[in-house]
């Protein structure tokens, strides 16, 4: 019985052992004030030292799986699981329809999964090729030999606050006035839309947003169940005709805004046009929530600073941010920026939600940022992507020259083509091993199905061409 | 105006300059069109390197707020920003009562604060001191070595997927049987349970718990309009006579429990009562939450398994589980081990609210574990907070006589004093320098007013005798 335990190299042997007797115990294998064998006999039955049994043993006695008997050894505490007769409960029956919604939108779950071999334009994930990683472990270091202590323990809800003062800065960098506004740390862009929308809105409520948008965006705002009115785009963002209009014909709380490379069409609201946006959401008094969405990315042209800076001391205009974008998605860090009373009130979302956001996470995160090296990254990755970006363009106009491209940076293009079905382009394309993102899932009210959303971030430009010829000639095919 | 800048010397100085000179022309210091001096003058002036300079207005170019002209230098962009008049939204007026709520029951804003000085027995949190930071340090660079970009992008909501294989094994050990079951990571206890009760309860509808119970949990029931039946505790766990008779009066969905080491009050349900428990709770068909808190924490008498052990291959319990009480708090990582199906409901409902936990901290984490680092640390934790808690009943025996005084273990006691308001004795011991959590922010329906939680985890025995010395002279003088 004893010399069945298979020893394997990671975990201490002494751990090993105790976990096995554990196992035995719980099973019933060995009872109730029965002895184990003396530590002296069970190390030369396994080879191993007796020292380590001494150890094994007494774990398992602080555990309170045995107790000792001076002089006369180890013995079987009272432990063994009275299982009860079986109770299944239909967990199916009991789920709500917040939970069955989840599970319907995620579109993870339920869209064209990559298999090996396939070539994914469906990710707008950074390459983690890119990823200096050799400073993140710096970073990491030097910030556990100042406080390491500290930061794994319990932090605050607001976030950490040297990151916080990093990212006011930031804000300020690109033009915010940063008075009477505060930052909270959330985990991702997702997290703080998602605490923004349950904080303000309830069942029912219209919230407007672009026409296509955001998925996840768009998933959130069903599961609050609002009425989500889409307005459509123009090359240089939100048609104002059709926004006025919206806005005259209905009441709305807020309205949710991508403006620089917007998801997925990668349109840049142009500076002229968020004015005129601000202006006309001010005159309906609808505050915005802006996705600050891969503002970094930008190829060309002038910077245009984010719908917040137009509105200087004021306080209409609640920033998303996440580097996490572009930079480490995997620690989940984003923020959101806003008027300083109503962080407050976030802020206690927040900390029912999840207590915090990794501080640790945080803390190296910032460490990382002040030490330049986003500003290294960033100039790196804009010229990888870049390349890649313009390599983009011009195959797309090679294999699929009747399309319509939008896109003017980040990590995505958005494909428009009049009389073909995006679905049947994917169904196909995945069978010859090259999938994407279809449109649809992006339109607030599945009005196309002429789209797609093709992410070129991780894919290398020999697959992108091999990609694109694959996916022009079944266009091809299909148009005939 | 260009020498006005000053250095430090965190960041790099070619970041400074360019950020310096951003802020300039987005403030309208240096205007559209305007030359910027060259390099050669500008290195001069603020006698940095050429390089510098040269590298500052590359990084400028990139970002769209210059732009260069052959043989005649660098330009202002037309970046800056028109203000637009004041608009002023009042947020407090759009906060939802939700967010009001979460503010109001945010006993972290609304409890005595702590201020330099004082000794507080609040924190239930664990003492940092005994973290191993080395042993820490080292999981992180093994866990890098072998995956660090891949942990730095995106991973998958239900988790990484090493982590669950061992949370898997480490329930096994504790005599749970796995089959048919599955482990969602989430942010700590916090948003598991908030992740169950959002996916399975509706507004109004009725659970039932412990009377006191997590003060957390309470909150976090509250803020889903639930109605809360709380049933009085015994020495040994819930009074089973309430708990029946709470049962046979309203329609459950579901039970919160607290087993081991109970929030506020430190008991451990006896093996026996956790039987009937379960078998009451079947008969009425209310399925089981069990709060697997601080299950660690032992000190003295056998090893009893959790209540969802004695399901064996039934599925009636969710078992909300955290090492983050004892071990790392600050990287927050919990998990919710259920039936399969429901799991794969709650990984949708956690990919909607923040795509996934840090997988970063889940790698070093399960590296970590994995090693047998846990193992070590928790023998000599349970070494240290046992002492500390010996000590701590000793003071409460001779500084508050008259108090009956609960807890079997883990980081707390919990005190009741019959005609003794512990929130005038909170009041005076603050005054002295002294707090501690008063219990009526433990109670489902505030019936009592004379608890309260001493958390000793934090405070060292030499403050211990002095806070209990002062605790025990206020309620002396209270009670005269």
């Amino acid at each position: 019985m004893f010399n069945d335990i298979k020893l394997n190299r990671k975990t201490p042997v002494y751990i090993q052992i105790k976990d096995y007797i554990k196992s035995m115990i719980l099973k019933g294998m060995i009872r109730k004030d029965e002895k184990l064998p003396s530590t002296r006999e069970l190390s030369s039955l396994l080879s191993v030292s007796r020292n380590t049994i001494v150890c094994a043993y007494e774990t398992l006695r602080d555990e309170g799986f045995i107790y000792m008997k001076i002089g006369k050894g180890a013995f079987v505490s009272d432990v063994q699981i009275k299982h009860q007769s079986m109770w299944k409960v239909d967990w199916t029956k009991m789920i709500n329809s917040y939970a069955k919604n989840a599970e319907k939108f995620d579109t993870v779950k339920h869209e064209a999964k990559w298999k090996k071999g396939m070539i994914s334009f469906k990710s707008i994930a950074p390459d983690e090729n890119l990823f200096e990683v050799g400073e993140f472990k710096k970073a990491f270091l030097n910030r556990m030999s100042i406080e390491g202590e500290k930061i794994l323990n319990y932090g605050y809800a607001k976030g950490y606050s040297p990151l916080i003062k990093y990212l006011l800065k930031y804000m300020e960098n690109k033009g915010v006035n940063i008075k009477n506004k505060d930052i909270l740390i959330t985990n991702g862009f997702t997290e703080g839309f998602d605490i923004i929308l349950s904080s303000i809105l309830n069942d029912g409520d219209n919230i407007i947003c672009e026409n296509p948008t955001h998925d996840t965006a768009i998933k959130i705002m069903k599961l609050h169940n609002l009425n989500i009115h889409g307005v459509k785009l123009d090359n240089d963002g939100v048609n104002l005709d059709e926004l006025k209009n919206t806005l005259s014909q209905n009441k709305f709380k807020i309205a949710y805004l991508i403006p620089s490379y917007h998801n997925p069409t990668g349109i840049v609201m142009s500076a002229d046009k968020r004015i005129k946006v601000y202006n006309l959401l001010k005159e309906y008094n609808v505050p915005i929530i802006e996705d600050g969405f891969n503002e970094e990315l930008r190829y060309m042209g002038s910077h245009i600073a984010p719908i917040m800076a137009l509105s200087d001391n004021g306080n209409s205009v609640l920033y998303v941010g996440s580097l996490s974008k572009i930079l480490f998605p995997g620690i989940r860090i984003g923020w959101i920026m806003a008027d300083q009373e109503f962080i407050g009130y976030l802020e206690s979302v927040k900390r029912s939600r999840n207590i915090h956001t990794s501080f640790l996470d945080q803390a190296v995160l910032y460490e990382y940022l002040e030490s330049g090296n986003f500003e290294k990254y960033i100039r790196k990755a804009r010229k990888v992507y870049k390349e890649k970006y313009e390599f983009v363009l011009k195959c797309a106009d090679k294999y699929i020259p009747d399309a319509k491209v939008y896109g003017e940076g980040g990590l995505h293009i958005f494909i428009k083509l009049e009389g073909v079905n995006a679905r049947n382009v994917l169904k196909i394309c995945c069978e010859r091993g090259v999938i994407f993102t279809p449109g649809d899932i992006f339109y607030t009210d599945h009005s196309r199905n002429d789209t797609f959303r093709l992410g070129f971030s991780r894919v290398s430009i020999n697959e992108i061409e091999r990609g694109f010829k694959i996916i022009g000639d079944v266009v091809k095919e299909l148009k005939v």
